[in-house]
């Protein structure tokens, strides 16, 4: 398994394009992507459990019941989400891909990203149509993945290469994170492509169980969106013999597909808004899963660990206290801490309470821009790693003024 | 039922004190506070559901096994949790106290706050024990107030008058808030007392029921403590016929204590770190208590919605954002919303889907320093309120360097 180039386009018969359209002002800002087949792919989705759902996940509900797509398109600066009329502007997107490509309205998934409850004109991505579909090449990853950010400071893609049944395969995904990120089954937006040939069903059985270990362990505010969705086209252009059912074929395509969601998600946590800091927790030791991913997680999405960090403060009190307080099943009395990051590791709490440590070396492991939270919680074979970010003036910056 | 002046040394035969013993570094803020009744007084507390418990909670649970108490020792500066030697120093502290004073360890309640794992030396609570119960007295409130606070920049306390069974009574309370408040059964450090007789049993019964409404609807930063704590001292000696089981008498007790604990759970919030305005999620027309609770809490818990509110921005999708993902059973197509204040009242959202409104009646309400956020959710029965505050550059300013 290697890393490549080409993002969502890495996998043969996949094209991308992003373009400017009008519906963001900034002309400098794309705001309209593609992501075509040459053939239908097997498809699988998974979306926010957000009760209020931005109005393309229930057209990509519909679309997706037969478990075939052939093409995404995406808008960023407006969620379609809280409007009267958002179905009708979602099915006019997918409307709009069937007349300029000839790919069928019923094969096209919408996405859309933004400011939630503005009403959204189809006029700009009627009008941006031909650009957008002109523009489609097998270099267009990148544009497309510009096109899909928000308030990202860096597009988010990878690729890798693999082999099954004798067959190089392909898979390769871009993403938008930032801000509204707590995925609850999903995460923001996420577009993985691949040239396996894997069955519809397996293909929503490889995500629908990745994602636990994934983007559901990523937060950067604690706030689930109402248009988090990962999706995962697979065109079996790559010749292997299609993967139906588990075995060693779908442990390799597994282990392809996780390398990707975990590398987006880390990427993800890296650039949360206004963050300055990747935190990661590492938890090991507990008595179940659940127990190591509930803890994991409550670390990185407390405030005042958030805070701590941001302030390069070996304020360990409040790790203990995020576990305490997660409704995990961890003994708090077997729990040993420490800091770790290229600047060195300490530890600061065993069978949880303090140690001393030396001030001068936590000060230099936390002055990195990776942290890891290394946690053990007992003799338990469980463990579970969670991701996010710190809190900092800018994450209030940017929030404060999101929509003004 | 009338305010009066007095906080915990309203009612009859409390007295109170705060010193600097030398626990904090800096001699101007007071950091150990007692509060003692003439006479045992029935007593109830509730406690923070954290797995990680603060060392005097522990030892507060065997104290009360009774249902009995006379006083309340509680220090700022050091939250004596996380410490192996965490239990004999609470326990120290009571043993202080009747060395001083001649009550019983045994009716000595003991609290800490501040700094999680860093070792509380009992040395200068015993110097200051003499100077602390010398300055016993009954206009001691302020000072006991002060005595308790952290990050706070205001002493919180109020008092009632109110008569039962012909007798006049009184009520009062304490409180400290600031950080780490997301209360979960209870919240920071509250001392309420009151002269009116109230059996152990009935005060258990009153104070773990009016909590639900109160600080439990309160949300700083999502991090509940590790040494959350109310206490409630009642000693009869207001002479009122003892309430030994449900009726008139215990509804005008409860009312008094409910007014107690929501002008508290409003000032905490208000007081919450960094914070410049109390926001107060009003829901009402829900079809289960549970979910006008649920949903109410998560929009005042939303770092999306805190953010949006100190940037005075009338962002309301991020409202309906925090509701959808509450986990409250709502139909988020029935939401009405809008945001009030002292500045007016501006309807952003209805049937969950925004509707045209004046940005400068907006900016007008959202500009006051206490915000109302106003949510229909249906035709149910239920409502709930949940306070909370906005998150601001002093937040993320004060919890990244709270330790050092």
């Amino acid at each position: 398994m290697k890393m490549i180039h080409g993002g969502v386009c890495a996998a043969k018969g996949f094209k991308a394009a992003g373009i400017h359209c009008g519906i963001r002002k900034n002309p400098g800002k794309k705001d309209l992507a593609l992501i075509v087949s040459s053939v239908p792919a097997s498809a699988a989705a998974v979306y926010t459990t957000n009760l209020v759902k931005g109005a393309p996940i229930l057209v990509d509900k519909k679309h997706l019941e037969n478990g075939i797509a052939q093409a995404i398109i995406c808008n960023s600066g407006n969620a379609n989400t809280c409007n009267a009329n958002g179905i009708e502007i979602a099915e006019g997107m997918a409307a709009l891909v069937e007349k300029h490509t000839g790919i069928p309205a019923c094969d096209v998934l919408v996405s859309s990203t933004g400011v939630i409850g503005e009403p959204l004109s189809l006029d700009p991505v009627a009008a941006g149509m031909e650009e957008l579909v002109a523009s489609l090449s097998e270099v267009g990853s990148k544009d497309a993945c510009h096109a899909i950010m928000t308030t990202d400071t860096k597009p988010k893609e990878l690729a890798l290469e693999f082999e099954l049944g004798g067959k190089t395969c392909h898979i390769g995904g871009i993403a938008k994170g930032s801000g509204m990120i707590h995925p609850n089954m999903a995460t923001m937006l996420v577009f993985i492509t691949t040239d396996a040939a894997v069955s519809p069903a397996m293909i929503k059985k490889a995500l629908s169980t990745d994602i636990q270990s994934t983007f559901n362990m990523l937060s950067v505010d604690g706030d689930t969106s109402t248009n988090d969705t990962v999706m995962l086209l697979a065109n079996g252009l790559a010749g292997n013999p299609e993967i139906t059912e588990e075995g060693p074929d779908f442990d390799v395509f597994m282990k392809a597909l996780n390398t990707i969601n975990m590398d987006l998600s880390r990427r993800i946590a890296a650039d949360g808004e206004g963050a300055t800091k990747l935190l990661e927790c590492k938890l090991s030791g507990a008595d179940s899963l659940e127990a190591a991913r509930t803890a994991a997680k409550s670390v990185i999405c407390s405030s005042l660990v958030k805070s701590a960090m941001f302030g390069e403060d070996a304020n360990w009190g409040r790790v203990l206290c995020a576990i305490g307080y997660s409704g995990a099943d961890v003994d708090v009395n077997k729990i040993d801490l420490s800091f770790k990051s290229a600047g060195g590791e300490v530890a600061v709490c065993k069978n949880g309470a303090g140690i001393p440590f030396s001030e001068e070396l936590a000060a230099k492991v936390l002055h990195e821009s990776e942290i890891e939270i290394i946690v053990s919680a007992g003799d338990g074979p469980f463990s579970a790693t969670a991701w996010g970010c710190d809190l900092t003036y800018e994450y209030v910056k940017i929030n404060g003024e999101y929509r003004t």
